[in-house]
This record gives structure tokens, C-alpha cells and sequence, in this order.
């Protein structure tokens, strides 16, 4: 193992995509499944990426207003049942508690007991508790608006899981919003939808596309759908967040009214929005490599790790001391507000393999520190976003002075390639034939190579969804930023005023 | 309403703690009952306390060398089943998910469908699936200690809830560690408890007893649970956090097993420890007075309201203008490592109603601030420590330059208090009919002046928990400072080493 592999991840990128998916998070160290069917365990190195991103993300929701708060986990099925489009949309996948405690069974062993009344519904997400809230809360548009977000756990039992892609227990954020005016609530859709792809852009370094959803493609009891999608390296979507206007679907279920300025009676306006630990599967997607996880500076669990090699006593006392001095330097530097994230790692493993593991855990910066680059003052420096043999050596009063730029660097560089990924992989398309052939792959044995983003001009047409359903293909949103470009629907000819995104997608 | 009630806070203590304890809650819009039995939402002010202390909290955890991480919500019934004591402590309060979809029902509206093979318990602690996953962590001493903390919600279906106190869904973290030794993992229980205790005292202003439980207080299948104990105001008990020794009680039950550095296969030592949304509680019960919440400055959502007052156009000008240089001095204000919380509460609400309002939320330091004010450079500033009738006028300047000291003597002020209460209202106490006595009321009409903590004698034995029982009283701990002082038990006469804390408890 102290031999350097060829590539620390197999298979690879190109062999099989799905499966090196699965092998990264296992060589990062950031997630396993769990004995509890569809859930996974979240690993100290992947928490760590998902507290930071809370983090950030928590620091833009109060920049814009919002507080935090908390609701229940559980849903009584008769307020699920209130909303109809929003019942038939998660009746399908819902853990359902039917009993409060567990008894001593005829055959030995326990059995459920405590028959609940009304089952409870383990919250797939909160709109109908959240709503049966504010509807006590607001009385008076004085009352209006309310923001808020709550961080929580929220079940899907999905049948088909993939580790932080689609988990039958996932977390995430929800924002639920109640508002005097359409226009209102419509503004703060569109405003969460900004901090997404802030977030996602700046933070995750993972560029994407703005849009509106197709009606089909909507959440269900939403008015309109607003989402980021993000091109993964398999040329697939991923749907990244979702922000959505609820019209007043949601307010006219749960009644939550209001007396206007003008003394009339009116239903609030409610908007609702999420990120999940689906992000980190985007994370790990967008950028990692052969060799394992690359993980954005913003948001790397550490910066930089410094590792120090030595053979005596002698030696490791010299070389240790030095690498104590460079660690506290370091940690003196803000990068982006925040002290730089120094790991000294001095494990009594051998050095290969220890490398290795910062590698596949994808830590931006390394630094091998031996005798000789105390002697010289230096340290032998490498960047993840590098190959592994790119190392060179650096006086450590430069790495020292230049690393928050050389962090950046990393960031801006791990935003341009997932960016030149999706602009090669992107065509603006206006025949059928020529879809199919975009989305038929060209070789068998790597069928990941299919084409990308086509642009297409798509109405919104229970015929459309049908068809793209036999393609096997998804409409990802409308993107809404650009002018419009009227034309005709590729599979129905029916006028469209934009052109769509239509993809594979997770 | 805007002129200054006598307490705005009805019942007061004297006349009924327990609904003054719901009414604090209810006027300072901490938290709220839901539709969902048994479960609270914790509302924005009450959600920021928590915020605090959970941030608080997690850097002591990541100081003393733990990391986060995340562990499924479900528990399949067959490993809550494995450690016999801990499924017995359990089993009479479990929230069992039985199906995973819902369907339409033969007579309209849904019923419960997709049967489980197994019944999953939504958690009431972690100790067995954390467990299952050490099981797979562990091999070799070289992977021990892990330390490993987690910020989940847990249910336990509670008959009798109250707000904070006792709920079904309630949120806490809960550490678990897994060590190579006995020693080690006792030393880490020790750590945590010295943690909560530092954390109790110097943050929520609570002074607490450290101690060890009796065996019939222990944690469920814990080999020894260590706990810390505060006196509210009604002179009860309030168990405020627990460190679990449990020996390899769960690393058999769940084959945690290593290689020792000496080739022998060994079970695992481990650990659990935990602190819940039951502080807030605490931290309302223990400072907070007849006219609402009083928040110790460390852990307050707001350390200071700054409330312009004016009457035209004009003096709303220089005033605001005044007031919004102060907000930005104060903001550039350090106290203990973040900049001073300000919040300025311009809204169109009378005087009196606003300044009430901040009283009753408990905000540490209000400034009124009218024209008057704003020509003599000053502010009227008063306490949440003191009587809302003591307001002084300050130089801006002053309070600019004081407000941290002023925060710390407010803190200093309120732990003192809540000492003073403690130690006026505990008694070293040998003989049964003292005890007694001790825990009678003296007055019908306000049976909350019943004693406090009585130091005693007290055997770990069953035929003493029948008879503390019988008296409505329990065993807090045996505290572990101070000597020994042999003496025979109050109850039995059995020789025991050390004086045990007994009290009314919730």
C-alpha cells in the first residue's frame, strides 16, 4: 500500500460512474450505509462538509431576514390530508407511526402496542404542521411577513437510495414564508432562489442554471416551481434546491387569514424552500476525481495538512517543531473571515499511505515537511486540484503569506472546470432526431458520454412529459435568466416563449 | 396596556409556579404546544437560546477532542431488544413506525399500507444503532477512543409533557465514545460532566451539583450515569445533564470488539452523555422573575434593545440618526469573542407596550433613547437584573465603553441569586422526622416552600427507594466534590461514605 496506485479510487470516472461515486465517499471517509433500510450514517469528515455548508447558509438566511425555529417531526395524517395535490404527492413514500410503545409478544419477543387514534406521519416535509401554525399567528397583515427557516430531518421512504442523492431519511433546511401580497411572496421565491445559486456557485463552486419547473415537474401543491441544476460529470442534472411560490394553496387548506389594511379578509400568500445533504452528493460529484473527494476550499473541513516525515528521534523533534511554528502561522491567517483550517497529522502511519488518505479525502493543500525543508525554510507543497505528482517546494514565509490567494485559487479553478464540463456539454437543439441522437451514447461500453444539456423549446403539456418519459429524458427547468426566444415546441409544435434545459438527471 | 401593570407576568411565582412557568414562556413567545401531541414548537426567541447554547456547547465538545457526525432516526425493534435493562427503560415510550405509505382507506380518507417486515422505534437514544456502527469502526486499539457527538431529535411518548421540561420530540446531543479501557472511558464520563458543569454555571448562570445517581436512578443499562442537579425556584430539582459510564454493558450486547496492543480480542469501554432543550427550561426557571424571562447576557438572543422615542418627523430623525451610530458602536463592541448583540426596535407600538415587551423576552440591557436624551449625548438605561423602575441616565459614551463589564456583573449578579437561593434553601439533615418536616409545606396556600436540597445518609438500596417513594422525594445524586463523611442511612441505618442530595424533582 506505501506504493502509490495508479489511481486511488477503482473504478474510475470512466469505467463505471455510479459505482466510483459510492467508492469516493468510502475513500473520503464521509458516509456508510446503515443497518436501518434507505438510511445512511453521516461520517465525522462528511458532517463536516454539511456543517459548513449549514453554516454559510444559515449566515445568508438571517442576512435576509429570517429566524430560525422548530416543529414537529410528526404530521397528524389528517392535516397531510388537507392540501390534495400535496397528499397524493407523498402518500406514496411516507413513514407512517402507528403505535406509542412495544409489549412483551405471545411468542416472546416485543410487538407494537398503544394503538394511536390518528396515525402520525414522520414529516416528509412541514408545509401543512408549519401552516396549522401560522394560521394562529397571524391575525392582522401587522403580523405579516413571517419568515422563518427550521434545520431538520425530514423521511422519504424512497425505494431506490443512493448515499446523500436520495436517502429514505435525509436533512435539510425548510423556508416557509407567509406574505399580504402575491407579489410579495413571489419576490422572496425568486430571492431564495438567488441565495441558492450563490451558495452553489460561490461556496460549492459548482456552476447552475436558474429555472422555472414544468407544471409536471412541480412541487406538489405548489403554484410555481423555481429550482438550480447543476451538470454532474456524467453529464446528468442534479436538482441542487428548489424554491417555491404556494399561491394560496397552502393558506386556503390550513386558513391562514388575515385582515388587510382595508379591513377586508384575506388568505395569505405562503412560499416554502430547501437544500438538503443532497448538496454533498453535488459536492462530490462536480469535483472529484480519480484519486478521490476534491473538496471546495469554502467549504474543505480543513485547508491544509501538514505532514511531517522524519526517521530519528532527532529528526522528529526538529521536524515537528518547525511544522507546530508553520501550524500556528497558518491559523493566524482569516481566509474569507475565519482562520485557515490547519490538520497536523502525525499518525505513525507510513508516509505513503498517509498522503494517500489526505488525497482521497480531497484537503486542497498538502504539505510534506522533511529535514530538508526545515533546513531551507520551506516546506514541499501540493494542490488537490493538481495531479499528485505536482508537488514543489515553497519558502513557508510565502505559503504563509500567499495561502488564502492560493486557496482561492483552488476555488476559482474548481469552478471554471465544472463550468468548461457543462458549456462542452451543452447544445441548443431544435429537431427531435437530433435530440434522440444527442442523448443516444456513441459507445456501449461508456454510456455516461450521452450529451449533456440541450436546450430545447418544450411546451408545458401533459403530451410533452409523456414523451420525454419514453426518451427516458427530463425537462430541468426554464431557465429564467436571458431574453425570451420565441418558438416552436420540438415534440408538439405548440409556440413556447423560452427555450428549456432537458437532460438525464438523478 | 400602556401603562405599566403591576407584574406582567400573571399567576406570579407565589401564587402558582407552574403556570407562571407557562406564562413566562407564553410572553416572551419562546415556545408554543402543537396540534401534534406531546411535541412544542420552539418559537425564533426561544430557538435563538438554543442556537446560543448549542454553539456554546459544540466548540466545548470540539475543544475536548470530539467530532460530529450523524446516525439514522429509526432503530430497527431487534437491536433496541439487545441490551435487556436499556429496552426495558424504553419500551413503555416508543413511537413505532409500522408501514411506509398510506392508501386510500374502504371508507374514504387514508389508512396506513406497505406493512414492515420489522418494526422501526424512532429514537429515544442512540446507544444501539451508534452501537451496531462501532461494531464495524472498531478492530484494532489503533481505532480507539472514537469520539463522537451527535445533534439529533429523539421521541419519547411522555404521558404528562410540559413545554421545555418534558416533551415527546425533544432535541439534545448526545455523545457516544468507545474506549480501549475501563479507566479511559470513566475519565471521559468525568470530562463530559465537568463540561456540563462548567457550561451550567458560566454560561447559564445555573449553579449545579455535580454527583453520581443511585443505582435505581441510573441510565438504562448504564454501569454508573453522573449528573448535574440545579435548584429552581420553587426549590425542585431539575436534572440538567447526564454522563453514562457504560461499560461493556453495550460493546457485548452489540460485539464491539478490538485487538488489544497485546494480540487479545477485548470488548470495547464505552460511553453516552447528553444535554436537551430542557436547559431552557432551566435557564427560565432559575433567573427569570414575576415580569417574564431574564436571560443571562451569555447565552441572550439580544444583549441590548436600544428604543428610539419621539413624537414628529423631526425629532424621529435625529433620533433614529443617534440611535443608528450607537447600534454601530455597540456592534463594534467585542464581549467574550462575538460583537455585542444589538437590536433596535423602531416599531409603530406605544411606548409602554414595546418596553414591556423586551422585559417580559428578558433582554439583558434596554436604553431608552428620546430627544432629550440625544441633546445630552446620554441614554435612560436599565437592568433586566433590577426592578424595571430603576433606569439611570448614561453617557453613550459610557455605555459604549462599559457594556461588557455591565453584561458580565448582570451574569455575575444572576448565577449569585440563583447560588444564594440553593444554599439558603439546603440543609444537612440526619434524622427521618427532620427529613420530613423538611419537605412539609408550612403553608397550604403556597405549597412550593417546602425545603430544598436535604443532604442525608442514604443507602443504594431498593427498600430506600420505596420509602423516598412513599415521601414523594428522590435521590439527586452523591455529589463527587468534597470528603467523605461516613454515616449510617436515614432510612436504613446501612453505613454509607458519603452525604446524598435529596429532593422534589421534575
Amino acid at each position: 500500500m506505501a506504493k502509490a496506485p495508479q489511481n486511488a479510487i477503482s473504478p474510475t470516472r470512466a469505467d463505471d460512474y455510479p459505482e466510483w461515486y459510492q467508492q469516493v465517499i468510502k475513500a473520503a471517509d464521509l458516509a456508510e450505509v446503515s443497518p436501518v433500510r434507505g438510511c445512511m450514517v453521516i461520517k465525522p469528515w462528511g458532517w463536516s462538509i454539511w456543517e459548513n455548508m449549514q453554516s454559510v447558509l444559515d449566515g445568508m438566511f438571517k442576512e435576509t431576514g429570517h429566524e430560525n425555529a422548530y416543529f414537529p417531526l410528526f404530521i397528524p395524517m389528517s392535516y397531510l390530508e388537507k392540501e390534495a395535490e400535496h397528499v397524493e404527492g407523498f402518500a406514496k413514500e411516507c413513514a407512517v407511526v402507528t403505535h406509542h410503545r412495544l409489549e412483551p409478544g405471545p411468542n416472546g419477543g416485543l410487538v407494537p402496542a398503544g394503538k394511536l387514534d390518528e396515525p402520525l406521519i414522520v414529516r416528509p416535509t412541514s408545509e401543512t404542521i408549519i401552516g396549522a401554525m401560522y394560521a394562529k399567528w397571524v391575525q392582522s397583515y401587522r403580523d405579516l411577513p413571517i419568515l422563518i427557516n427550521q434545520w431538520a430531518n425530514v423521511v422519504r421512504w424512497e425505494l431506490r437510495t443512493r448515499m446523500f442523492l436520495r436517502t429514505a431519511e435525509f436533512l435539510w433546511q425548510e423556508g416557509h414564508t407567509a406574505h399580504a401580497t402575491a407579489e410579495e411572496a413571489i419576490a422572496e421565491t425568486r430571492q431564495m432562489l438567488e441565495v441558492y445559486a450563490d451558495f452553489a456557485e460561490n461556496y460549492m463552486a459548482m456552476p447552475v442554471i436558474k429555472g422555472e419547473k414544468t407544471s409536471w415537474e412541480r412541487f406538489p401543491g405548489a403554484t410555481m416551481t423555481l429550482s438550480i441544476e447543476a451538470m454532474m460529470q456524467d453529464r446528468k442534472a442534479l436538482q441542487a434546491g428548489t424554491s417555491h411560490f404556494l399561491g394560496q394553496n397552502f393558506s386556503k387548506a390550513q386558513e391562514i387569514k388575515f385582515q388587510s389594511q382595508e379591513g377586508t379578509e384575506e388568505y395569505a400568500w405562503t412560499t416554502s424552500w430547501g437544500v438538503s445533504t443532497r448538496l454533498v452528493g453535488g459536492l462530490i460529484m462536480t469535483h472529484s476525481d480519480d484519486d478521490g473527494l476534491i473538496c471546495p476550499p469554502r467549504l474543505a473541513p480543513k485547508h491544509i495538512v501538514l505532514l511531517p516525515i522524519y526517521r530519528t528521534d532527532e529528526e522528529r523533534a526538529t521536524v515537528l517543531a518547525y511544522v507546530d511554528q508553520l501550524s500556528a502561522e497558518l491559523k493566524g491567517v482569516q481566509y474569507h473571515g475565519a482562520p485557515v483550517r490547519v490538520l497536523v497529522d502525525d499518525r505513525d502511519i507510513r508516509g505513503g499511505e498517509k498522503t494517500w488518505q489526505h488525497i482521497k479525502k480531497g484537503v486542497p493543500l498538502r504539505a510534506e515537511i522533511g529535514p530538508r525543508d526545515v533546513a531551507g525554510g520551506s516546506v514541499f507543497l501540493a494542490r488537490r486540484d493538481q495531479s499528485p505528482k505536482e508537488k514543489q517546494g515553497v519558502p513557508k514565509d510565502q505559503l504563509v503569506a500567499t495561502i488564502t490567494t492560493l486557496l482561492d485559487e483552488i476555488q476559482t479553478n474548481l469552478f471554471e472546470r465544472a463550468k468548461k464540463l457543462r458549456d462542452d456539454n451543452s447544445r441548443t437543439i431544435d429537431k427531435l432526431e437530433d435530440l434522440i441522437a444527442y442523448f443516444t451514447p456513441q459507445n456501449e461500453e461508456r454510456p455516461e458520454i450521452h450529451g449533456g444539456f440541450a436546450y430545447c423549446h418544450c411546451a408545458d403539456d401533459k403530451a410533452v412529459e409523456e414523451e420525454l418519459k419514453k426518451l427516458k429524458l427530463t425537462v430541468r427547468c426554464i431557465p429564467v435568466e436571458g431574453d425570451d426566444e420565441p418558438g416552436p415546441c420540438i415534440f408538439t409544435g405548440q409556440p413556447t416563449q423560452r427555450r428549456a434545459v432537458i437532460a438525464k438527471a438523478y
